[in-house]
């Protein structure tokens, strides 16, 4: 199936501006001929960052601020409306976009998502869901950060829209749903927990397989991992840190002695393979679901090439109709 | 300074019960020829696991039932008091241990420690405390699980404990405390977060250094990382999960191909080594702090090197009086 589509694109508000998002704008376009994709941001920088002729799928939205990591959400609402983000999200709205792609200060792209798009009916609040590799493949995880305390109700709202991202993404029929708990017996855990899985069990509607411990998290025993923004976003990180930890410490024992050197050179290609297929930046990307729209969060420092596939993923998700499928599993449900 | 002592080692508790437990007993009383151990448990399975003459620094204590891993803890507080894990933790309330180990149910474990032991006075419950590894050496994390709900005065009570146990382990002056956190900015995080941060603050008695994030751990930046039992059990399992992943994942891609054959074998001395450098279970042994005496919990699955690195834990705990440096700080800040 192939349906046109256009992206809009803050290229501003990542750690490394435009530097990196104009390339990775170019770099999707390539190969993505069928799709527009409208740059948002300063004119001036954009264009010294691409070729004197670019193809007609790109074309320029000017904005005249940058919000940045610092600014409080409620500030950057109130006083950044002429921001790169605020106007990448704005094009959602009008519907001259079909999602966004913002590289920015989280907190203040979900206050102007809800502000500009609305959450959808029976949707408290915006979560922020990812793939994260498994030895299976890999797993939705939601969610990373957006909300630091959530009720069991809240719970259940992630499990129900981290199922339909799955199902849109992934062609599941039922993906496997499960709350991260501190232990697999039903005694286990804090109050939120205990009660969303009494919710989960009793409304029956997703293919709920119960708790699993942060050890579960990449063995692929689910398809949807559930937990609350502080949770998610500890564990999320501090795998990052473990995995950075890991390499350096590789990086060390191949070098020094002769031996471990000449070890270390013959093993480099397979090594490099390994981290690419590990990285989780390579599934740079995460979806605010809950939105009337998409908006796709890439990593503040994401690469050229990760940036590029955070652009892919709003491509997918508006052509497998993320928003439209969450609306209608919600109006099965609830 | 070498002081004898005395330990009680519950041998039947832990996954593999005594057939990992008694020969680890046996490895620690080999190299602490100085240190008396007191095997608690069923005296027919540990006589059948030691050799027919063992030294006289051993000696049984008979419990004839076992805590399970699914039992309650007021279940077994009320229930089995002729178990191994209370006969372990009583010795130890009526001064013939200076500590106890053991590699049985935790929340049963904290319980009988609560009852028998009693509460420093100023500290509300007993938190999980380990060593981690990081690129610096190791940090202690606190809580890994016992309380799964905490208020501020909570983890301004585990980060006393904390930097009191970095004090007392490793000679430090000031230990740097961090608080987990979903950011580095102030105004990021949960309210009782956000409190015992201001708490830390203004009482000043501790250096602490603000939040750190969950990559931060293992980049050596703080030498105590204080957080609620949820956020600390599942950072610490998902870390322990991506690890086995990853090296999962690298065995796989060190075979197949003749070319990768060969370089697994070459490279296989250096990832051991490597392997056991980073093995959190090296660090086994976790201090249930802010008991009025020491609690040395294993990891259940620990191997029997694991497990004897628990009772040197427990050791080094009496020899440096853990409980007693945490009696004085608090009476001097509380």
């Amino acid at each position: 199936m192939v349906t046109r589509c256009t992206l809009a694109v803050d290229v501003m508000s990542g750690d490394l501006g435009p530097r990196i998002a104009v390339p990775a704008v170019l770099d999707f376009s390539l190969s993505h001929p069928d799709t527009q994709v409208i740059l948002v941001g300063d004119p001036v920088q954009i264009r010294s960052l691409l070729p004197e002729r670019y193809s007609d799928q790109l074309c320029i939205e000017s904005a005249q601020s940058v919000v940045t990591m610092a600014d409080q959400p409620s500030f950057a609402l109130r006083k950044r409306k002429d921001s790169s983000m605020y106007r990448a999200v704005k094009l959602v709205a009008e519907g001259r976009a079909d999602a966004c792609v913002c590289a920015g200060n989280t907190g203040a792209l979900m206050a102007m998502g809800r502000y500009l798009l609305r959450m959808h009916p029976g949707i408290d609040r915006p979560a922020l869901a990812t793939a994260i590799p498994t030895r299976l493949g890999h797993c939705y995880m939601l969610d990373l950060g957006a909300n630091v305390d959530c009720s069991a109700g809240h719970l259940f709202q992630f499990a129900l829209m981290g199922s339909a991202l799955a199902e849109a993404l992934d062609g599941m029929e039922a993906p496997r749903v499960a709350l991260l708990n501190v232990g697999a017996e039903q005694v286990k855990g804090n109050e939120q927990v205990k009660l969303a899985s009494r919710l989960l069990q009793e409304h029956g509607a997703l293919n709920y397989i119960g708790y699993i411990e942060g050890d579960g998290i990449y063995t692929g025993k689910a398809d949807v991992v559930v937990c609350d923004g502080f949770v998610g976003n500890v564990a999320l990180k501090s795998s990052e840190g473990l995995a950075r930890f890991i390499a350096q410490q590789l990086r060390q024992s191949l070098s020094g002695t002769w031996y471990r050197r000449l070890v270390g050179m013959l093993a480099m290609p397979i090594l490099s393979q390994l981290k690419q297929q590990l990285d989780p930046s390579r599934l740079n990307g995460a979806s605010l679901l809950g939105l009337q729209g998409i908006v796709v969060k890439s990593h503040g420092s994401a690469t050229r090439e990760c940036f590029a596939h955070a652009i892919v993923q709003a491509q997918t998700e508006v052509r497998r109709d993320v928003p439209g499928l969450i609306n209608s599993r919600l109006g099965q449900i609830i």
